[in-house]
């Protein structure tokens, strides 16, 4: 049986990657790749740097697909990323069917943690209800919640307290309830704006964590939010895209018992 | 000006070390421990194991102080955690006033990852208030929810949607509304079982991720969590100990907008 890796590399930098990745790198034939194009060069030259020094002590193939667009103009986003994953299916098919001989190793290199926010793994759900059959094995990652909460030297939680992990989408819907700790990710609207009048909320942000261009910010919500906003489109438009996250934390209330 | 290190070492698996952790442990001059008394030795174990691997290339001291016992009849949970963060402050305290000269590089190993319901950071805090100085670094671990996730081959967020990391004594109080999926960590009271007669949620049951004796354990809750009390009580009993974590996945309802 082939054997399929998803393995966790760290949300940035190449020191985030854990000893078990190193070796997973090592035991692999065939690096899987979906090319992005060119406005992720810079995260593509990370991936890029990991297998030039953890991969070359094996011979080993890097195939690429074409990442196919997703289409952000589409009415539902479960929709519209549903549809997207069944593309993307459709390209790792061909990939790993091409590619991977009898009792080999496949990998995909999954930015931060396999688990968070990612399709690689719904993908290969997909592949295996498809007919395909392999082992798939995942390799835990740092994600980028965990490099931004040790980059601004926070917890993530407040004493027996709860948090969430939610998106810009959501969070401009509402601040999740019950919680006064959000992570936000996938945040294209600078939703955390909308409670920039609320002084009881400080903000913990944080763009290209673990990279040469790393930007933190943190502060009282309603003092920094101008200021984010604007090194935040400053740098899309300097760099040509962005990646950034961040923790809102409502310090004076208290919700739930305990 | 003395240097701080809290470094998150992985929640089992001394593979799950970063790159970036072993080249802090190496950097290492004074290790502190606090002791937890003779139940978690094999966790203790983990710890040396790591140090024996990777504190070798140089001169090195481990420090012990004795972990005071947390009051856990109190009335108060969070006024609890805080008496016993501040009387493990007191040790640590002094710990570092008779340890750590000037320009040296002390460490904290941290289970997991340094954010997730550990209080080491609150506890540096806290001396710095106290008035000791030294700079903080902390270096992110593999926490044992993307320990969870990986061992279950399984996403933590279903697509575009929130997730919720609490305690076993916030679920007891409700299921955390708004949001599916659900992260429970320091569980004592099987507070799952609340909601066992509901045939819409999965569990994904872990406990001793990463170590010998892992337990893994996924289906409907309904029909698993019979066998999760049994084998959890049981290994329990065996071992004296148990760490365990699971993730709730709401299937059939959807919350919220998008
Ligand atoms: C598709 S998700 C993938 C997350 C990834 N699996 C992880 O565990 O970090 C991409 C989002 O993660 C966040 N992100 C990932 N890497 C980041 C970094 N280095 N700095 C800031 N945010 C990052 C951003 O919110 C971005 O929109
Ligand atoms: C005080 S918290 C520390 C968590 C740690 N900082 C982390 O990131 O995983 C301890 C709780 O973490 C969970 N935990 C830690 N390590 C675990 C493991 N190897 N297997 C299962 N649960 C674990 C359990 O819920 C336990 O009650």
């Amino acid at each position: 049986m082939a054997k399929i890796l998803v393995i966790g590399i760290g949300a940035g930098d190449p020191g985030q990657l854990t000893l078990q990745a190193v070796a997973a790198i090592g035991a692999t034939d065939v690096f899987f790749v979906l090319d992005k194009g060119e406005i992720k060069q810079e995260l593509a030259g990370v991936r890029q740097e990991i297998l030039d020094r953890h991969a070359r002590d094996r011979a080993y193939r890097v195939v690429t697909g074409q990442d196919p667009d997703r289409d952000r103009a589409a009415d539902g986003y479960v929709e519209a990323v549903e549809d997207w994953r069944r593309r993307r299916a459709d390209v790792c098919a061909a990939l790993i069917t091409d590619n991977l001989g009898e009792g080999q190793t496949g990998a995909f290199l999954v930015w931060g943690d396999p688990a968070l926010y990612d399709s690689t793994l719904a993908i290969l759900d997909d592949l295996t209800a498809r007919g395909l059959s392999f082992d798939v094995e995942v390799v835990p990652g740092i994600s980028c919640v965990a490099a931004l909460t040790a980059r601004h030297g926070i917890a993530l939680n407040q004493v027996g307290a709860p948090v969430q992990i939610t998106t810009g989408r959501r969070l401009a819907e509402q601040w999740p309830s019950g919680t006064d700790d959000v992570v936000v990710m996938l945040d294209a609207r600078n939703a955390f704006t909308d409670y920039a009048d609320q002084d009881d909320v400080e903000i913990y942000y944080g763009a290209y964590l673990g990279m040469p261009d790393e930007i933190l910010i943190a502060g009282p919500l309603p003092e920094v939010a101008d200021r984010i906003v604007a090194e935040r489109a400053e740098a899309k438009e300097r760099k040509g895209w962005i990646m950034d996250t961040y923790l809102l934390r409502r310090t004076r209330t208290s919700h739930g018992g305990g």
